[in-house]
C-alpha cells in the first residue's frame, strides 16, 4: 500500500511521472477512474483551496469526497497513543482512522503542529500513527510539511522552464504577524532540491527552517546536481533568482514563546517590485492564502510575473495524478 | 459572460423566460444538462435554504455542489482592496475569488452587509468587487438584495394569479427583536414592480427601504403598467391586498445604532388571521426563516392562503433555471 | 409512509429482513438503487460515523447525501410548538422540516436530549414533532434512542453467532466524566431482547435505565424466549457473557444535577482484561466514539474478541437496507 506523506519519501522518476500525470490530467479534465472511491478528507485546521480542490479532484474522474471537521461537526480527537481519555475529547485517533479505513478508499489529513514544542512536534506523531492505523492510502494534506503544495510548485515551474536543472530558486521568508507552520517552506525547499535547482534560502537570524529538511535538500542536490545555501541577506539571495517562492513561517528558536516585536523587526521583508527587479525576471509564487501588502504587495502579486493563481489552480491537477497513483488507476 | 447579481438587470422578458424555464425544471426534476458542471457556495452566513437548493439544483441535473464557509472551515476573508492585511484573516477576497475561478464553473456569494454604515453597505462592494474579480458567472445568494428569492416569489405568485398585472402586492415590515437586512425587502419590491404589479410598502416611519429601490420600482412600474405606493398605516396597506409578503427589517434611519426599544414599539405588526382578513383573501408569503408569533401568527402561516413552503420548493426550481442560463446549457 | 423512528417499531421479521438486507448489501457494495434520491441528515450534535456512513449509503447507492448543521452553518431552530420566537434562534423545526420534506427523499435527525428534565426528555417530542410535520421519511439518527446503531449491533452478533437466541448479552455501563445520552444503551436493549437473547444490564445503583425499555425488552422476551435481568454487581452479570455491549449513561435520577463526584465513584466499571476473563470468551463491541481506558482499556478495545470497528462498519450496510426499506426500492 502506498501514501502520500512526504515528497522526499519518492524517487524523483516517481514525482516526474506524477507530474506528466498531472500534465495530462489537466488537458483531460474529466475521467471516470475513480468511479465507487471516496476519500475522507479529516480536516483539523481550516481549508479553502486543499477541500476544494480534492473534492474536485475526486469529482472530476467520478469519485466522492466527504469533509470531515473534528471538534466542530465531528467529535473533537485525541492523538495520543495509550491515554486516559479524560479531557475533553470523545473520540481517539486510533479508533477514528481505523473506522475511516473501512469506510474510504483513502484518507487525507491535515493537522497542523501543536506550536508548543518543536522537538514534539517535529517527530510528526499525528502522521506518522495515521500511517500506522490506516489500512488504505493516507494523503498529507499538511501536517510539518506539505507535499501536495511542494508539487504543485513543481508543476507551475516546469510549465514555465523546459528545464529546472540549475534554475535558482529562492526560498524567501517574509513577514506575518503571527508565527506560522514551516510545512511550505520545508516542502518547498525540498522539491527544489529534488528537481536539481540552485536553491537559496533566505531568512532572518533565528528563523532558520530545521536543519533536517536542510539535510535532506543537500542530499538530493548531491545526486541532482544542484546546490543548496543558506543566507539572511534577503536582497543577496534574490539577485539573479528564476523564481522566488515566498512563504513566512515562525522561528523555530522561539516556537512555543512567540514574540511578536522581535518578528516585527523584519516587516521590512515584504517582497516588493524593487526586490524583485533583482531577480533574473523571475517569478514569484505563494501556496496562498497570503496576507497581501504584507507578505508581498499587491504590485507583486497582481504582475504578470506572479504565479500564485497557476500554482492554486496545479493543486487540483497534481492531487488527480496523486490519488490516481495511490489508488492504482493510473 | 453572465451573472444573476440583481433582478434589475435584466429585462422582464429574461425574467419570464427564466420563470418558464422554473415551471419546466419543476415539471421534469431530474436532467444531465450540468453534467461536470461544479459551483462552489461561498457561505459568510447562515443558511438552509437556500445551501440545500442550490446543492439540488446542481445535483438534480448532474452537477455538484461545494459549500464554503470562510472563518469556520475556511481561511477568513478580508474584503477591501489594496489594504495592509495585518488584522485576523489570513486571506483576501481578491484571491479566494480568482482560486474559486479556475476551480469551477459558478461560484454563488452570500455576504450580508456589515450593519455599521448603510453609506457604504449601499455601494455592495463586496459583490461588486466579487463581479470584477471572478472569471466565471456569479450568484448573489443574498448580499443586500435577494434576486433568487424574488424570483421564487414571481413563481409562487404566477402559480396562484393567471396575470400579475395591477394585483395588488402589498410589502408588509413585521417586528423582529432585531435589526434585519433588508435585502428580502429591496428585491421583493423591485420583483412585483417589474412584474407589473400595484405596489404597496407598508412601513413604520423610519423603516423606509432605500429610496434607491424605491426609484428602481417606480421606473418599473411605468413602463410595465402598475403602482408604487408607500405608506405608514398598516391596516389601510393590507385593504383588499392579493398578496401580502411579509418581511421585517432594520431601519436605515439607525442603521449602526440599533435601538431595541425604538423597534419594540412596533410588535404589533405581527400579522395576525385579523390583519389578513382586510385583504381580499389575499395570499400571504415570507422568505424563511421567519420568527413564528412575532412575524406573523401560527395561525396565519399555518392556513391555506400560506405560501411560504410552496416559495421555499420554487427556490429550487428558480435556481435550477439560474444556473442554466448563466451556464449556457438552457 | 414509513419511518425508523424506534427498533421497536418492527416486529421482528422486519428486523430479520433488514439484516438479511444489510448482509447482502455489504457483499455488493455499489448498486444504482437511489439513483435521483437525496437524504437531508439534520445534525444538531456532533457525527463523526453516522455523517459518514449515510453519505456512503447513499452515494455508493447512486443517491445523493446533504448534511446541515443548525446553529453554525444553517440558522439555529427552536423547537416547542406555538412558542413566540424571540429568542436566539430564526428558524422554527416546523418550517425546517416542511421544507426540507420538498426538497428530499428522506430526512435523518441527530438531536440529543435536553439533560435538564428527564421527564420531558423521554417524551422524544423533537422526533415525535418530525414525524408529524415531515411528509417523507424519518430517520432516528440518535434522539432518546439510537436504533440504527442498534441494528448495526444486531447484524455484528449475527456474524459471529449462527444463533443469537439464548445467548447471554451483557449490557455494561462504565464510567465517563459526563453524563452521558441513554439511547445508546435503551435501543441495544431493546435489540437484543427482540433477537431472543438472555439479557443483563449491569449498572451501578442509581443508574438504571428509564423503565419503559426495561419494559419493552421484558414484552418482547416474553415472546422471543430470552430473559431480561438487572444487576449493580459488574463481576456477576459479566460471568460467562458471549457478547458484552459497554456503554456509560449519565444517571436519571440525577438528571439536570449532575455530580461528577458520584459518577466518579464508579471509575472501577471500566472493562479490563480481568473482567473480559470472567466472560465466555465473550466478544465485546461499543458504538463509538469510545474514550479509551475509560470505558474500557487498550488492550481489551484492540484484542481479536473486540469488534467495534465490525460495528462501525455494519452502521453503513445496515443503514443502506434501511434506506431502501424507507424508499421502497429493495
Amino acid at each position: 500500500m502506498k501514501n502520500y506523506a512526504n515528497i522526499e519519501d519518492f524517487p524523483i522518476e516517481t514525482i516526474e511521472a506524477l507530474l506528466d500525470s498531472a500534465s495530462m490530467l489537466k488537458k483531460i479534465k474529466f475521467n471516470n477512474l475513480l468511479k465507487n472511491k471516496t476519500m475522507v478528507g479529516l480536516f483539523f485546521n481550516p481549508s479553502t483551496r486543499t477541500r476544494t480542490s480534492f473534492d474536485l479532484a475526486m469529482s472530476q474522474q467520478g469519485g466522492h469526497f466527504i469533509s470531515l471537521e473534528p471538534g466542530s461537526k465531528s467529535w473533537g480527537i485525541d492523538f495520543e497513543e495509550n491515554m486516559v481519555m479524560d479531557g475533553e475529547n470523545e473520540e481517539h485517533l486510533k479508533d477514528a482512522i481505523n473506522v475511516l479505513s473501512r469506510y474510504s478508499d483513502c484518507i487525507g489529513v491535515r493537522c497542523f503542529p501543536g506550536f508548543l514544542d518543536w522537538d514534539y512536534d517535529r517527530k510528526d506523531m499525528v502522521l506518522q500513527n495515521i500511517l500506522k492505523w490506516s489500512s488504505v492510502p493516507i494523503i498529507n494534506m499538511e501536517t510539518i510539511s506539505h507535499p501536495c503544495q511542494a508539487l504543485a510548485m513543481l508543476l507551475t515551474m516546469k510549465e514555465k522552464f523546459n528545464n529546472l536543472k540549475k534554475k535558482k530558486f529562492v526560498l524567501s521568508w517574509s513577514y506575518h504577524p503571527k508565527p506560522l507552520n514551516t510545512a511550505v517552506g520545508n516542502s518547498a525547499l525540498i522539491a527544489a532540491s529534488m528537481a536539481g535547482m540552485d536553491v537559496t534560502v533566505v531568512n532572518p537570524p533565528y528563523y532558520d527552517l530545521d536543519e533536517k529538511y536542510i539535510n535532506i535538500a543537500k542530499d538530493f542536490v548531491v545526486k541532482n546536481g544542484g546546490t543548496v545555501t543558506q543566507s539572511n541577506n534577503q536582497d543577496e539571495g534574490l539577485a539573479a533568482a528564476d523564481f522566488v517562492y515566498v512563504k513566512s513561517w515562525g522561528s523555530l528558536k522561539q516556537y512555543g514563546n512567540f514574540k511578536k516585536e522581535e518578528q516585527a523587526k523584519y516587516k521590512d521583508w515584504t517582497i516588493t517590485s524593487a526586490k524583485m527587479s533583482l531577480t533574473n525576471n523571475g517569478y514569484i509564487s505563494h501556496c496562498l492564502p497570503i496576507r497581501r501588502n504584507l507578505i508581498a504587495t499587491d504590485e507583486v502579486l497582481d504582475s504578470e510575473n506572479s504565479l500564485i493563481y497557476e500554482e492554486a489552480e496545479n493543486r487540483l491537477h497534481v492531487q488527480k495524478a496523486i490519488l490516481n497513483y495511490l489508488l492504482g488507476v493510473s
